[in-house]
């Protein structure tokens, strides 16, 4: 009987990080979301600071976003595109941000995510991050109501 | 006589990429710049709408910043970091972006730059771009006056 080796397409690898990553923020699980993180990650973010750098950084970061997350997340992503070669990989795609209140009310924006990905150790891990709104050229505001 | 064969980096050659595009950039060359992206570029842009699809769209929308530009055109980069394996890379950098007015004063903010790579038919491409300057949670406002 012969041996079939089957190879995992990195772009598969990569999605399923993706997959695990996006369950851990709709749970709020802070472990969950950083331990897909380099340890040198370099994230921009799209409030607050130019730039975060390294995981515990980070990690203050997204902590400090969840807490003021009012009740349920929401998180959900479309048109994701992954690239990769080897042991590198980038994908980006829409995000749609934000939380539903006590009531029921939803407060959530589109916005757009960019990541670039190593496997490191044989493992696929997260080393930058881009999230980011547009802003209006005129008033110098984030655009929260654009749709994809 | 042995033959030395020189193995040229990927990281090398998407520097050089950049090097090329910063330089189209700065001199308002909107061919320059139009020239490393790949027709079917998928563009994040920091300003007016969450994204650009292709390259004649994401032309247009550069034609339009460019005729906004104040006077001489700033367009600087630091902390640039290529990741590369194969015929994928990205990039990562904050650039200093904005104009010198005809009496000599700048206007300029530091923003955050991710870029993909691909190599396609032998020739590096840009086939992804995000722009974006982080924003103030309180106010919606976008934050110039961040430094590095």
């Amino acid at each position: 009987m012969d041996t079939v080796a089957y190879k995992v397409r990195p772009e598969d690898e990569v999605r399923d990080l993706i997959d695990r990553w996006i369950k851990a923020v709709r749970a709020q699980d802070i472990d969950g979301i950083a331990s897909h993180y380099a340890p040198d990650i370099l994230a921009f973010d799209a409030v607050s600071q130019l730039q975060f750098k390294g995981v515990e950084a980070y990690r203050k970061h997204w902590e400090a976003c969840l807490a003021m997350c009012d009740g349920l997340m929401i998180f959900e992503i479309r048109d994701l595109a992954i690239t990769a070669s080897g042991d590198v990989a980038f994908a980006h795609c829409l995000n749609r941000c934000g939380g539903t209140a006590a009531n029921g009310e939803e407060k959530a924006s589109w916005m757009r995510m960019t990541s670039g990905y190593r496997k490191i150790d044989g493992k696929w891990m997260v080393v930058h991050e881009h999230f980011s709104a547009p802003f209006d050229m005129e008033t110098g505001k984030a655009l929260f109501d654009l749709q994809p």
